[in-house]
Parts: structure tokens; C-alpha cells; sequence
């Protein structure tokens, strides 16, 4: 399976990405991209020898043109599976037609509580003492597609963001490789008595 | 400390109670309020040699009348701390202001996901691996107050709202007979930096 992966910021999922899925059960990353030309996500992908390409926004009239282009690179390169690892922007319905049922994203927060940006500093304003990570399939909505897997951690005396992202960002590597092999193992489906549920049928 | 509890129905939590808290470290139930003429709850607390009354609905003109009324018998009883414990009603602001931050909820879900009504039935209909429970203190809206303890438990597979709550429920009498053991200590504050985050000193 050929795995395309879209990076805003720093790109430790895509390291954890590199490091245990890369190359192994027929996965291959052939393709990073990202919005920003400065991710150090790509830089990452260039050390792994996988081919990057930026799409900045100010290159393009509109979302939807930008989306197209980065589709079309994508498509090009063969990716089946589009993996959000740290992206930061919501994708284009065109985008979404063209992968269907086949964008993944990585939240670090127990979905549906503390949707969008900033998920950890919601969570930490409204005080929960249990956070966690969802990988969940990306429909047009804000981190509202169904879910693939999820771990809760309790840290009950949590105060700042960095505390809970140490523990979380572990949580996120796991689940998010294991989701990425699942998936190529065509082991994840939904119910058919109940679309929005995932099963995963050989877990890891 | 003298505890007043309210329940609507079968009252596994107050037996939790009951078993557990009662006559332990100073704390004692004094008084089981209902909605529910019928809750199996009074029947347990009677069993316990705890006295009842029933303040249904339909024997008041408003919410607050029956609220205030119930208020009235809790503060005759001596109660200083009310535990909502499968109690389906919203309270009255007045009934509130009558215990200031001295009632606390349990709730089958990791709030602030999923408050309300048939809450493991949402989580089931949303999809998620990851269940919970919550004690918090209750504000005026539904679900809403400052989260005293939570625990989430991992269900990937989980279909039923029985099998979940069978998870579910021993997690709901442990955190909330903590919670109302660590209260009577006074060992529960808010952060003076942020009142929404509840800081439990001496947990057991």
C-alpha cells in the first residue's frame, strides 16, 4: 500500500511513521506534502529518501485549487491511503471524493470531546482528568469522521500542554502505525448494521 | 459529614454507597430522596436503616416548589454534601444555592462528551473505543460543573449498553465513593489559578 502523508508542523507522527511502518508488510510512504514550506516534517521525509512537495496557500486562488494540486501530486505518485499527521487545515470535499474512505487523521484528544486546534489547551480549560488520542477516518466536517481507534490517560493533575502531550504523543505513534497497517491488511471496515462504528478485525 | 443522596432509579450506585462509605470516617448517609415513588433506591436505603421520602412531580406546581421542598427535608436531615447518584432530574438554581458546591454527579461518559440523557447509548452511536465515567460537581447546566475524578475504559468492540455499562459501573461506585470520602476530609479545592480544574489532595 502506498502512503501519502500531509504534515503542517513538526512531524513526529510521520517520524513514527518512517521509523516502524515504512518499508515493512508492503507499506511504503512515497509521498509527504505540506502547507507550509518551512515543516520540518519535510526535512524528515528527505532524510527517509521520500520524495516531498509544498502547496502553500498564497499559491493558490482558492483552497479547492490547492487541494487539486496536492491530490494530483498525490495521485501521481500512487498514494492509496492519505495519512494527516499534524495537518493543520480542513481538505476539500473534491479532495476527500478523490481518496474515499481513505484519509486518516491523528487527534489528541478523546473525539467528539475538544474537536479542532488547540485540542489539549480545551481540554486543559475545561479541566478533564482523562485525556487521550482518536485516529478516525477525515470527513468534511472538523474531526467528526468515524473512529479507528482511541486511547484515554488519566492525568488527573495535569496543568500544562507539555505534560499532556508527552504522554499522549506516545499514544498517537502507536495507534496511528497500527491504523496504517490495519488498513493495508484490509482489516478495517465499518459495521454495516451501523456505519459510523470501525471494526478492526486482527489487532495487533 | 452527613450525606443526602437522590436517585430516580435502581440505585446501584447509592448501594455502592451504602457498602462502602456509609459509617466510614465520619460520613453517613442520613437521608434517599426520590422522584421515583417506585426507585428500587428506597427500598435499599431503608434496608440500610436510611430514612426516604419521595418528592414526585405531579404532587408540586413547579419545579422549584418540589426542589425547595426536597431542599427543605435534606437541610433538616443535617445533610452538607448531596450526591446525585442516577438521579434524571435537573435541579432548581435555589436548590443549588442552598448547598454551594456541595452537590456532586456521576455520569457514564468522559464528559464533556456525551452529557445528558442515555449517555453510553450517545457514546455507542458515535462510535468510540473509549468509554468512561465522571464525577463533578453540578452547576445549572446539564453535565456541566467542575470534574472532580474520571476514568476511561478501552471497549473497541463494544455494541450493547449493557456490556458497556458492566464496564462502566464498578468504575462509576469506586471514583464516587472516593470522591465523597476525599470531600469529607476537605481535601477537594479548586486551583486558585483555575477554578475548573479540581485539585484532590490526598488521594486514597
Amino acid at each position: 500500500m502506498k502512503v501519502g502523508v500531509l504534515a503542517s508542523g513538526t512531524g513526529t507522527n510521520l517520524q513514527a511513521i518512517l521509523d516502524r511502518v515504512h518499508g515493512r508488510e508492503g507499506v511504503d510512504v512515497v509521498a509527504v506534502a505540506s502547507d507550509q514550506p518551512s515543516a520540518k516534517a519535510l526535512k524528515r521525509a528527505r532524510s527517509a529518501g521520500v520524495p516531498t512537495a509544498v502547496f502553500a496557500q498564497n499559491e493558490y486562488a482558492a483552497r479547492a485549487d490547492r487541494d487539486r494540486a496536492m491530490a494530483e501530486w498525490l495521485a501521481e505518485r500512487g498514494v492509496e491511503l492519505v495519512v494527516l499527521a499534524g495537518y493543520m487545515r480542513l481538505l476539500s470535499p473534491e479532495f476527500l471524493e478523490r481518496f474515499p474512505q481513505r484519509v486518516i487523521n491523528v487527534h489528541p484528544a478523546l473525539l467528539p470531546a475538544f474537536p479542532g486546534l488547540d485540542a489539549v489547551d480545551q481540554a486543559l480549560a475545561y479541566g478533564v482528568k482523562v485525556f487521550g488520542a482518536t485516529i478516525h477516518f477525515v470527513d468534511e466536517g472538523v474531526d467528526s469522521g468515524a473512529i479507528i481507534f482511541q486511547r484515554g490517560v488519566e492525568l488527573a493533575d495535569a496543568t500544562s500542554a507539555d505534560e499532556v502531550m508527552a504522554a499522549i504523543r506516545p499514544i498517537e505513534h502507536e495507534l496511528l502505525c497500527r491504523a496504517i497497517l490495519a488498513i493495508s491488511r484490509g482489516a478495517v471496515s465499518g459495521d454495516p448494521d451501523h456505519p459510523r462504528r470501525v471494526v478492526v478485525r486482527d489487532r495487533a
